[in-house]
Formats: structure tokens, C-alpha cells, sequence
């Protein structure tokens, strides 16, 4: 079983990307095309089925799904994902299975997005690999020998979700200074406004009501003291986060990714400034901080990998 | 190989604690004598090997060892323990394996105390189980089906430095704001003296120079409102990392151990208010938190398991 091809296929919310790969994480082909979520559950379902079709003319063996859902990957049923409205509590699996009569396996999209990056991106199949996504918010994946850490209850890596300031700001959560209420894109823009609001100046007042990540990436790029101070603590924060959990775990390789992460430096400066000082001592020089590389197709190769691996391959 | 007896040793920095057992986990003897680390390392030795010389009348297979010490479990070499001085840098296992032409077996105390936990405690054989020690210092293991976690270079499990607060105070490790520099016995009995000093009236003051965890919690039991205020300091800051490592590990069993949990509700109450506010909701209510049930030797049966398991038993 390692001459076939397998589907493997991302459902976000905003859009739907997919790929036909071989067994050794070659594209044969690759697509991607608009979610159109808020057109409801079957409209979903019909741009799913539409893409993988196009896929069926080719000898395929099996389909990898990720998906922006918790989710419990045996059964393969998705719970209530918040920007997939209409499917609340619906089985992804059975209903690919049923579609197509070919093996299905599926996982969460931060997961595969971190085992996309494991197999072919920044991880280099590190033993242990930490991975995070800063973007609205921070997803999290644990690799561990190829596997993903799900949890006893299917909520691990759930990384987000520490504690990086028991005082700071509430989190959609319920918590206070979760990672993700501190180190945000959504934090980075309210910091901004924040700051214009109170009068200090800055080249992004002109922007105030459409701030985004990228204005404030081109700002800080132009020396903008304010939008490189807005990166600075998101750096730190992102920084606290890691050493915590890198002191807990001791992972191979850390891996960065998501939209925020494509600051580069201005974002990854801080960042290493403030793990540094906070990892102990003896992996200090030992963990590798690194960015992602796959861009928006790590999560299709993260489920591609799931399906040659359901199907026997992948060493 | 189901029929011999395992010695299991753990070498702490004031007793050795000993026990000869079957490969049920049932104790044939036990002995616990003072390490007499301060006589340095050539006597720390003799009393080692005086303790298994002692069991090596009966008929044993293996010998699990325990030491409070960073250490390289398969080499066996542990790195300079601060509790045993002269030691630095030393083969543990091939030192006992020549002595006694015995297959040694070897992890560090606070990983054996949650193994231990694991096999005969609180854990209940747990698919993943989380564990921390609350003494002078924070302590953890993570056991992922019956294995220890120990990261890619051996610091998996150093829960003590997770960040609780990036503004507290200073870490013997560098960091501020650490778990160990929030939650420990040390924390507690400073925290107490500190408000002594500012002139808060307690029970405690006649013992301002002596103050021990057992005063402060004994304090608690008769009503002392410092003391009490005391115990909900130390407990919500055990809460907070609690919460942080479960919803980025998602553990089926949390098991909380060491000197201070002997102070039971008293500490338990306000870690479990804590834990309960920060933890995600999805698995708020199936996350169990157990107090150790083993005592001082946890680590002696954690030790125990090692050994038996790398005989081909422990299933």
C-alpha cells in the first residue's frame, strides 16, 4: 500500500483547501476554493464533496480531513464548530465514508496543521515537536513520535488556554490572561486602538477603525514605534507562553506558525528575548525555535499524513 | 520472569528509603535509614550498598533506583545533586550493576513518585496521568501509559517552572514568578513571616523563627486567619498551574503529593476554586484531582515498577 494516492482536505471556515498526494507528501494536484459558510450546512457539505470529486478520477486509497471543530477523531464526529454554523453535532467521517466508500481519517485543523510541519516543514520529524499558531487566536499541536497528543478527553494542546498573567484581560473562555487573550492578532489590534485612542502618535491613527495585523506588520517595518511596541508585547507574551511550556515538556523543535507569525522577526525577536530568560537553564540552547514554512497547506499535508499512516505507510 | 523479587532504593538527600517487593507491587521488607549525605559521597555509597547488600539473601532479578537528582536514565549517570554533595557527576547504574551483577534500573525520585502513584495510588493505571509534589520545591511527572514523559532531553515533567505570575518573585532557577517560587513550602512560611513581621496578629508569632509547614497548617486547624490566608495563597496558586498544565495536557488523572498536601482541604479547597475557574469547561467536570495516597514511598514502588517492567513484567 504505498503506490496510491490519497485526498487530503482542510474545512475552515473561511475556506476550503485540499490536495491529491502521494505517499511521499508529493501534490499532484492542490485547490482551493471558498468555504461559503454562511450559506449553511448543506452548501458546506456540497463544496466538500465537490472538491474531493474532482479528486476520484485518480487511483485514490483513502481521505485525510482536517477540520476548525473539536472534534473526536475515532468517531469522527465534530461538535459545534464556532464558524462552521448548522452542523453543531454532526459525523464528518461517516458521512465521507458513506459518500465515497473509501477509508476517512480525521483530526482538528491546529493538530494536523502541526503534524503537516512535522512531517514535511520546521518539526523534520523531531521525537517530541510543540507547535503553535498565532492568528485570531493560538491553536496548539503536540507531536509526539509521529502521534498527535489528543488527551484523555480529545483536548490536548490545547495551548491557548495557559495562564500567562492570572490578572491579565478575560479570555472568550472565561479565564483571565490566557494565552490567547495576550498574544492574540485580536489583542495586537486592540492594544493598538487602545494606544491611538489615548492620543499617542503613530503613523496607523489614520486606520484607527481598520486596523489590521499586516497594517500594523508595515508600520512597525517603517520604524513605526508604536505598531513596533504593540509587537514587543505580544513577542513577550508568546515568549512566557513557550518557556512554560517548554519547561513542562522539553520538546525536540518549537514551531511557530499562523498569521501573526509572518512578522518575522519584528515578531521573533522579543519572542527569544523573553523565553530566553524564562526556559531553564539546561535546554536553553538546546530547543530550536523555529518558524513554520508550509504556509496555508500544512494542514492538508498534516491530514494526508493521517491517511497514509491509517493506510500503513508513512515511515 | 514473573516469580523473582525487585530491590527498589530511593536516594533522597536526608533518608534512603528501601523495599524489596514481588512483581505484584507487595512489599516483602521495607528499611528507611539517614543518607548521611553531609558525610559525603563514599559514605552515601556505603549506606547505599549496605541497604541492598541486606536484601540480596533472597532470590532477585533486578534493581529499580530512585535519586533526587537530574539525571540520564539510560546511562544511568546523574548530574550534580544538589542534596549530595561530592557526587557531581556519577554512574549511578554501572556503580550498583558492578556491585551487585544485577540489572539496574533508573529515574529521578519526583518521575517515580508519579509512576508509583501510577501503579498503587491515586493514578489507578490512568492512560495519562499528571503528578506534582508540593514540598520545599515543586516536583512532576507526567506518566503516558505507564511510561515516563521525560522530553526530548530529560527536563520533561519540570512543572515547577511553568510561569504562574511574570511579574512574582524571583526562582532559584532564574525565571520569576515560577510554580515552585509561588506555591512551595518555602513560599508559604515566608508569606507568613512577611505579614509576622508587618505586625499581623496570629497564633503563629511565638514561633516567628521556627516556623515549620505542620505550625502553619496546625495554626489553619485551630481558626488562625493568617495561617488560613496562607493555605489560599499557596492553593490558588497551585490552581492556576494546575489549570494551565491540564488544559494544554488533558490528563485523566491529576495526583497532588509532597509535604503541604498533608495539610488535605486546607489546601485543597482553594486550589480546587482556582482550578475550577481557569480550567477549560469542556472538560471541567471529568478531570479528577486526587491527593497522593502512597506517602514516602511512592517513589520506592514508582522505582519498583521500573525495575519489574524492564524485566518484561508490570502488565
Amino acid at each position: 500500500m504505498k503506490d496510491g494516492l490519497v485526498i487530503a482536505i482542510d474545512i475552515g471556515g473561511t475556506r476550503i483547501k485540499a490536495g491529491l498526494l502521494d505517499f511521499n507528501g508529493n501534490f499532484v494536484e492542490k485547490i482551493s476554493v471558498p468555504t461559503e459558510a454562511y450559506l449553511g450546512k448543506e452548501k458546506v457539505l456540497s463544496n466538500i464533496t465537490s472538491v474531493i470529486k474532482n479528486f476520484m478520477k485518480y487511483k485514490v486509497v483513502a481521505i485525510g480531513v482536517a477540520v476548525a471543530s473539536p472534534l473526536d477523531p475515532e468517531k469522527g464526529i465534530i461538535y459545534y464548530p464556532p464558524n462552521l454554523p448548522g452542523f453543531e453535532v454532526f459525523n464528518m467521517k461517516a458521512f465521507l465514508e458513506d459518500r465515497f466508500s473509501l477509508p476517512v481519517f480525521i483530526d482538528n485543523d491546529a493538530n494536523l496543521y502541526a503534524l503537516g510541519e512535522w512531517w514535511k516543514g520546521s518539526g523534520e520529524k523531531a521525537n517530541i515537536l510543540l507547535c503553535i499558531t498565532i492568528g485570531t487566536g493560538i491553536g496548539g499541536g503536540l507531536i509526539f513520535k509521529g502521534n498527535i497528543w489528543h488527551g484523555a478527553h480529545g483536548f490536548g494542546g490545547e495551548f491557548g488556554h495557559i495562564t500567562i498573567d492570572p490578572h491579565g484581560p478575560l479570555c472568550n473562555c472565561g479565564n483571565k490572561g490566557c494565552f490567547e487573550a495576550m498574544s492574540s492578532s485580536y489583542f495586537l489590534i486592540k492594544y493598538i486602538k487602545d494606544r491611538l485612542n489615548e492620543g499617542e502618535a503613530s503613523i496607523l491613527s489614520e486606520f484607527i477603525e481598520d486596523l489590521t495585523p499586516k497594517l500594523i506588520y508595515e508600520a512597525a517595518v517603517k520604524g513605526d514605534t508604536l505598531a513596533i511596541e504593540g509587537f514587543r508585547i505580544i513577542g513577550t507574551n508568546v515568549g512566557i507562553g513557550l518557556a512554560s511550556l517548554v519547561n513542562a515538556l522539553d520538546p525536540e523543535v518549537v514551531v511557530i506558525g499562523g498569521g501573526l507569525s509572518k512578522a518575522g522577526m519584528i515578531l521573533m525577536d522579543p519572542v527569544k528575548a523573553e523565553f530566553n530568560q524564562r526556559v531553564l537553564k539546561g535546554i536553553r540552547d538546546r530547543i530550536q525555535l523555529k518558524l513554520a514554512v508550509l504556509g496555508e497547506f500544512s494542514a492538508v499535508l498534516g491530514a494526508a499524513y493521517l491517511a497514509i499512516k491509517g493506510m500503513g505507510g508513512g515511515e
